[in-house]
């Protein structure tokens, strides 16, 4: 199973659906899906708002059972998940250790991109309400993501990767990702 | 429990005294006081000087009979000690895996704050002696418990929060604490 | 056992010789080379570009393997490895988890250097190839170094010491490395 996460505005999105439409024999797991489907169906949870809004102690047992599922899965798996989430409480690990230790990683991929270019592609999106973005915060928070992917690296042995996703290079950031799939 | 962390010097202690008289319900309870007993009771060490001096394996027994005494408390704790303590032969873990892994972690608060006021307050308080303390060791210092900040979140998947305890702004910084623990 | 472990350039090597002049009661052991006969041995890998180019999951059958040699050992040893391996897929942490829990670390030294200073150096070195080496490629190496190294201390509980060596002051490098060992 490969691994790919990124800093909210950073392309991972883009970057993904491109893989997609290039390599067919990968099947792509939203870790968000997967996780509101069990928490509808096992926590009568209804909507993200509501999930985002649980108690940590329900995040940690849906957490859970997500790593049930996500170990079951065989074949070419892309995961796509958070590295470090942020919520009111600090950083979420998107995989603690005791997901983790459950998977198989043969790669993990951390999508970023400068800053400053993340903050003019924000101003540019009217339709998405994010965090207050200030340039303060999206820095702590791409260095959690890096401190995190470093720490999930350990924990499975996998490589990791960190795909810097350059204004107006999609495509060379869509091949890095690719080399590492193939 | 709460694991609430410090780079010296950024008033972890003087957060800790407010957010202690504003919330009555939570026990505090002090890493190194807990070890310094438990070192004393069992393992004849009279002293901090002698403790911070001892060979690192006893430092890691009297840290293992820590954890055990940590696992079995219940109820509302907040448990202050160091993220990363810096010593002669390294920076070592507050918190080592083999410990971890026995608690119950709701949540990390690390304290931190600006270097430079950091420099500034230490040389306006001549009653405490400590380390030298220039602008590369103290931002390693700092770095070195951001990372080790992110490893704990992931081994016990509880979030993690950075807590900038700026000059002038203790309030704004209790009250980020108390958030958390609410 | 003591680990070594640096950035490519930084003098890990230079430092290790003066070291092992000096103190003759440790053993050092080469990862690389230990890995090289198993792989020679088991694996039927002739050489190291035949290594580096193998895949993931044999190269992990491998550290396994070395892992299990390295639990095995007994007495003063000094381990001398990579931190974060730069491979085509991701840096590939040189002591997983897997391997870690196995060890009984008494500590972890990284060595690095200023960037500048080894792009300097590399610059002076005609007989090694080594990758492309610029500025942004080096720090991220030297980044992800410092994550890893936060994650081996916080999971084998030693303490981890990181070693500027500096342009024309080997001698206070090698002499941190000794104080550190001693």
């Amino acid at each position: 199973m490969y691994i790919i996460m990124g800093l909210p505005g950073a392309g991972k999105t883009t970057i993904l659906n491109e893989v997609s439409k290039r390599l067919n024999d990968f099947k792509i797991v939203n870790y968000g899906t997967l996780m509101m489907e069990i928490a509808e169906k096992e926590f009568n949870i209804k909507n993200r708002d509501e999930l985002r809004k649980a108690d940590i102690t329900i995040q940690k047992s849906i957490q859970k059972r997500v790593g049930e599922e996500l170990s079951s899965m065989k074949g070419k798996v892309i995961l796509d998940t958070h590295c470090a989430i942020k919520t009111p409480k600090g950083y979420l690990p998107g995989l603690p250790f005791e997901i983790l230790k459950g998977l198989n990683v043969d790669g993990l991929i951390l999508v970023t991109a400068d800053i400053n270019e993340i903050i003019e592609r924000r101003k540019n999106d009217p339709t998405r309400q994010r965090d207050k973005d200030d340039y303060n915060s999206l820095k702590e928070h791409d260095d959690m993501n890096r401190f995190m992917l470093a720490a999930y690296s350990v924990i499975t042995g996998a490589p990791c990767y960190i795909v810097n996703n350059k204004q107006g290079k999609l495509e060379e950031a869509v091949k890095e990702v690719i080399g590492i799939l193939e």
